[in-house]
């Protein structure tokens, strides 16, 4: 491990400092860094894979999981990495945007302009491709970053950040824009996240742990987020033959990510005919059930059925396992998802838009969905060509977080004279 | 004093509860509510003056400074408080509004509709407008709140939030809408930054300490703000005709509050012209100065003026004292202000647009002035109808927070079966 004494201290004053001078950089210069980093990301490809495959090796030593080591390599992974740098550069510079404007009474013209946060301080686990995605993100949105990966990644963290800094400073954009704490030191991460002076919002990317940690040592606001206990709800107006496709998609599409489905919940009208029909679906790619005692009644004969445990349904799968519950209403169905639901994604199938309505309006998730798969909660499927990360707290931005939520804005007032009477 | 025991998990589950129904209230059920209260107070207009007298004379057996009586007093100020109210309810109401929406290539149609943040905690200090005031703005966006206001003015928060209370039940909306912590003991305040399982947002209203206090110890994400070191740069293309005015507003008009001037800098070619007229303009109403060198040799002779000391630029004076320096150029009065104010307010007195522009584009605070008091960084003075408090962090909201600033949004996906490829 290649550990450093870090100053944290001075890396914050010299994001601060680099985040003014990128706050007044054009979009054409915040361009033109993103391709220069492309550009040195793909003249540096078997520099950077040689550092991976270091990282991958030790991983292997150290006896990491497949799933872990996969998500380490990026051997198959860095075309598509760069390619999502250059597509960065194509999409609208969220800096400058006049989100409103009014003229006073008075003749004050008052308008918002977004502008940029600031420093960006981003805590992540063993996902090199959030390195890039990170800087990519930060300098088309004007903002610093000061990054903490995973330490089992940290090789090629530090050839991703060495390469692509040189590339953001040939192009005449402050070096100190990108800096990665070159240390697997955790008290660093706990020290990132007091360091209020110079940091204005902290990104934690991983699992439960990691966010209550941020939660409860920041003194700099946090965007938690990135988990979630998704429901789908079959109403007893839903077609069966949409909703089936749609709930075999939201679980088995990618079961190890927070969008993908976790219980269903059957309306008790329906859960004769439908539960039996949705266990075959599923059970034939993979996917167990642990249902509730009502729900059991109906498909106990089937072997990939199991009764439900009583921390079931508070449990993101992250596998091919899916609770099954009948609920005797809509309103039952709503609370049980207020209950349980982390506010991620959540949704309703049925073809009665009434009963539609009233599960998108009472539903407090971040996303909430009407006869689709919950996988859609995500940036680059909402159609804002990329994802920071996906919030479930409620300030500042919920749902996918991209460019326009890596921003604030500012009050201009202007005047000729005006005073305050 | 009236301490009692307090379960604070107890009120946090009540108030999210009575969130969870706020949410789906309409705006006449909200509007209604407003009104109802302003009645409520009003014919309980002798109890709650009663009360606040009972807190006057404790306050003046406890030696409290006649400024801090004067808050606590609601005598003179019942009529607008409660004006405020029913002004509230005329406001749009935000909640339901559509941000934006688009309909993807597979059909999906996407919205980000305003909701509810849920339920917010309010700590303040010994002014009972805030309680009449927070409650108003809760009710009208949707939100329940748990206020937690100074020891001094204990009796008044009681009684005003029991009479407004009894007001929401009589038009059918939950009790637990709005709950004041009955305790001066401050561990409350502590107990209720950490209880993130019902909070969504902290909002402190008060001096450097409390929020100090919040962004120190909350796991629930706080809006910090109302404290500011405001600045007028007089540029060399400044019309002094127009800018003395605008400063004397800044400064005088209302010393005690965060948008008023603490320090005026000068371009050095105007500063021998300008210095002495900007004292003379000043010091007739009671102004004194704290020059750095520079500027000291120009207005020595004055004895309203004494050489600066170290701290004096770093300070907000809420009263009626004001700096005063002198600088080479508008990238030193820009790099001055970004150095030393807090974000709050800050403003150029020129008649140059293009010096203007710069100093709006590169000045990082809340809300940037042109030829105009910084006085005017205010809810109602921008056209909101209110303010809950005034952001000078980066995240949700900045500036004045008015009714938009306390709802978040959820995207609302409507499909007809479509799965993620």
């Amino acid at each position: 491990m290649i550990n450093t004494e870090v100053n944290l201290r001075v890396l914050g004053q010299q994001a601060k400092s680099a985040a003014t001078a990128l706050a007044r950089t054009s979009t054409a210069q915040k361009n033109a860094a993103l391709l220069a980093m492309a550009d040195a990301l793909e003249a540096n490809r078997a520099h950077i894979l040689t550092e991976n495959a270091l990282d991958l090796a030790d991983g292997q030593a150290n006896g990491l999981t497949d799933a872990l080591l996969d998500r380490l390599n990026l051997q198959k992974r860095l075309d598509a990495i760069i390619a999502d740098v250059r597509s960065v550069a194509t999409l609208p510079d969220p800096v400058g945007e006049v989100i409103d404007q009014r003229v006073l009474e008075n003749g004050l013209k008052i308008s918002r302009r977004r502008t940029p946060i600031g420093v960006f301080g981003v805590i992540y686990e063993a996902r090199p491709n959030v390195t890039v995605d990170v800087a990519a993100l930060t300098v088309k949105s004007g903002n610093a970053a000061i990054l903490r990966g995973g330490k089992e990644t940290l090789r090629t963290n530090i050839v991703l950040v060495n390469v692509m800094r040189q590339a953001i400073v040939s192009v005449g954009l402050p070096e100190h824009s990108l800096q990665y704490i070159e240390s697997t030191d955790r008290r660093y991460v706990t020290e990132l996240l007091r360091l209020h002076d110079y940091v204005d919002i902290i990104i934690p990317r991983g699992g439960n742990e990691l966010h209550k940690l941020c939660r409860e040592n920041a003194t700099i606001p946090v965007i938690t987020g990135g988990i979630g206990v998704c429901h789908l709800y079959v109403d007893e107006y839903a077609d069966f033959d949409k909703s089936l496709p749609i709930i075999h998609n939201a679980k088995t599409s990618r079961p190890s990510v927070c969008n993908s489905l976790d219980n269903v919940l059957v309306h008790q009208s329906v859960a004769a005919e439908f539960l039996p029909r949705v266990v075959e679906y599923l059970a034939k790619d993979g996917v167990t059930f642990r249902a509730d005692a009502r729900a059991y009644e109906y498909v106990k004969d089937y072997d990939a059925v199991q009764p439900a445990g009583e921390q079931d349904f508070d449990t993101e799968w992250m596998t091919l396992i899916c609770g099954l519950k009948v609920v005797n209403a809509l309103d039952e169905a709503i609370n049980h998802i207020q209950a349980h639901s982390l506010g991620h994604s959540d949704g309703i199938l049925t073809e009665n838009a009434e009963r539609a309505v009233q599960f998108l309006n009472e539903v407090d998730s971040a996303a909430v969905f009407w006869n689709a798969s919950t996988r859609f909660n995500d940036g680059g499927q909402f159609g804002l060509g990329a994802e920071l990360a996906v919030s479930t707290q409620k300030l500042h931005a919920r749902g996918p977080i991209a460019l326009e939520g890596m921003t604030t804005y500012k009050w201009v007032v202007e005047g000729d004279g005006q005073i305050r009477t």
